[in-house]
């Protein structure tokens, strides 16, 4: 059984999305609606809890107890900002922080490409420097092999192909790249722009050649910015479905938002339950 | 008649550009290929001039001296490096820099999008301050004004609507907007995230409210980084046709790429002649 603890769960779209996350993803699921105020009637289902209490703080501190204690697998954002989720989970006392630095991961199933990407960091931090982005990078490659893909091509996103000294995201990524050289279960390839990290025919077209080249799992955005344009385009233009979520604590927090649609929900919820099932494995 | 200058043009890709551009835009259009080597046959019409000469650098000059002797109106990168065309351009003997900042504006055209949008820059400056973005912001209204949209709503990217501290990009366009804010004939706004930009369904999902929210026909992105990520993943993902030219100078200087499309070299010049016209009428 896994157990989801939704904090801010009480509401029309996160019962939906318990609802049909039961029915897609089977009954291993299970769903603690946590919440300070009841927005919605909870149908009597062996596969929802209902956790009423008094205060949002006392909702959050809950679920990250529940969470901390082991009965929770996976936390999810439901109606509460992000940044009161967080500022309760780094509390040391949980002791739920298991890496360096925690870093947002998207999966995109995107209709006009051949295969889903995996984004980082769209959402989490600002503008990483290359320690920060070789921690996101590390991360972002742990979520790919959870997700079923062994040896993920990771490319680390800049404007161009070139290193050069008067733009910075081309620097960052050659450091990068160079960190992740000889690591077996991953090819770390950058700067490089978008199109020749996704697409054959621009590569073809431009007789480029590189390890990821047309061929990228994995995107490695240089700024929040770069991740948040790319994120939006691909959701509004190109009619992506996208999903996300908080990893290098001890269990993925999914971000969902209030405007995602129930299908981005559950695509970021498969990501996270790809990723506790692969940590089940391991431990 | 429109005089246009191909630098690097004796070239498979670029007369066919003069072919199609003299099919679809009419018998105004007069094109110069200049080139120092010769990969075509050109057909005895009267709309194609060839201009072989020795080098590469005596092509460079001798089109740019055409353009300041006010003999060509536009001047079309064909194949050859966009730094060797702007480092002969930029040469204060020509005259030709009118504004305080060369900027690169983009037309995009989205199949799901329900308007034409205009990109700027993703091409040219990689990390503006407050001043550039301010000279870039102008250079966009102008291109906006001459492809005929009278009032633009112009959005200033961010990936926030809050004025963050710790997100430059906000801050940087916030600055702008303020210096924007008594100008009449643009609606300038931000910080803005694309999809509140660009979506009327993300404005209503969210309750946005705002002069821009979701109908932008101008995006000013905040560094090179994120205009070259969004121009990607729509021509990538989104099956768009985007044309750009530089812009600042006393005519328009047309990039174009050897991999793009007829008809992304096609919108570009479109795009040009528009800017053209619209000046010709002015002067």
């Amino acid at each position: 059984m896994i157990h989801i603890a939704v904090v801010g769960g009480l509401r029309e779209e996160l019962l939906t999305l318990a609802q049909v996350a039961h029915e897609q993803l089977g009954a291993h699921v299970h769903f603690s609606l946590y919440d300070y105020m009841n927005e919605v009637e909870v149908p009597d289902v062996p596969y929802i809890t209902t956790v009423l209490v008094e205060s949002e703080a006392k909702m959050v501190a809950q679920a990250t107890e529940a969470v901390a204690s082991g009965q929770v697998d996976i936390l999810m954002k439901g109606i509460i900002s992000t940044r009161t989720v967080l500022k309760e989970v780094l509390k040391s006392d949980y002791e739920l922080v298991t890496q360096p630095l925690l870093s947002h991961v998207a999966l995109a199933d995107i209709p006009s490409a051949s295969r889903q990407l995996l984004i980082s960091d769209a959402a989490m931090n600002i503008e990483p420097d290359v320690d920060s982005l070789i921690h996101i990078t590390n991360n972002a490659i742990t979520v790919a092999h959870s997700h079923g893909i062994k040896q993920p091509k990771v490319a680390l996103l800049s404007s161009t192909e070139q290193v050069n000294s008067k733009m910075p995201s081309s620097l960052l990524a050659h450091e990068v790249s160079v960190y992740f050289k000889k690591r077996a279960d991953a090819v770390v390839s950058g700067p490089l722009s978008l199109d020749l990290a996704t697409s054959e025919d621009a590569v073809a077209h431009k007789n480029f050649d590189g390890s990821v080249a047309g061929n990228a799992d994995v995107l490695i955005v240089p700024t929040i910015d770069v991740g948040n344009v790319l994120y939006k385009s691909l959701t509004v233009f190109a009619g992506a479905t996208i999903g996300g979520m908080i990893v290098g604590t001890r269990m993925p927090i999914v971000l969902t938002s209030r405007s995602d649609s129930t299908e981005s929900k559950l695509l970021a919820l498969t990501l996270a339950l790809d990723h506790i099932s692969n940590k089940k494995e391991q431990s």
